[in-house]
């Protein structure tokens, strides 16, 4: 039943400053590109590869730290680097791509870290304007 | 350099049904669902495990099915299930929780869909209505 799942990264981050994060994309996955300029954010799934431990793996409750005023909550109700499994998920916005290489604004992710997937967003399923999160999700940076 | 990552299920989906799914998070997960409820929507990411196979990893370009009229296009730029880690994300509605059980709309995936992980969906963070992308992404289903 909990049989182990093998992601495989498809690139790196290679260099992040100043909010502007460079991807790097493995040669093989390179032609996976094609067109992604044709949108404006995109979603970069990625590895939290400094917090794949046992112990972080099974931390399941988490205080946000970015959200002063948060209180105690279930980890699935957090963006928590500590999660069973380690994903990150952002939705950055894509500045330019310079073959393997995309420049996007608003990932906030180590040097190093590996690249899981990169997704389009798609305004039309993915920006949800009337959802509602709780009030200390308005405090401190977006997550 | 490319070492495999273990992802571990966290759930499953054990129902779907005219657009409402019912997901499971293992017991031993089942607290990090705590205040899950005072988010409106959330993030679940899964993994396509039926096109978890060698062939379908290949994939690097794809016409997408959904959106009558799009071009081919690399991978990345689309939501196909056939790509290098087939992982899907779907942003869905949360409609309850009881106990270990969500009960979620607009879920797209197969009953038996191992759940890697779930996340809060934020709207100051992930609501971007003003991303732009390309018009075949108004045509069919949204993603």
């Amino acid at each position: 039943m909990e049989r182990e799942i093998a992601c495989r990264p498809i690139g790196t981050v290679k260099r992040t400053e100043g909010g502007i994060s460079v991807l790097e994309v493995f040669p093989e996955f390179c032609e996976g590109l094609n067109r992604l300029t044709t949108f404006s954010h995109i979603f970069v799934l990625y590895w939290f590869h400094e917090r794949d431990t046992e112990n972080g793996r099974r931390v399941l409750r988490v205080r946000p730290k970015k959200h002063p005023g948060a209180p105690l909550v279930g980890v699935f109700a957090s963006r928590s680097p500590d999660r069973p499994n380690p994903i990150g998920l952002s939705v950055v916005r894509l500045l330019g791509r310079d073959g393997c290489r995309l420049e996007v604004e608003g990932l906030d992710a180590l040097e190093g870290t590996p690249v899981l997937d990169i997704k389009p967003y798609i305004p039309r399923a993915d920006a949800i304007s009337e959802a509602r999160a709780p009030e200390y999700t308005l405090e401190g940076p977006p997550t």
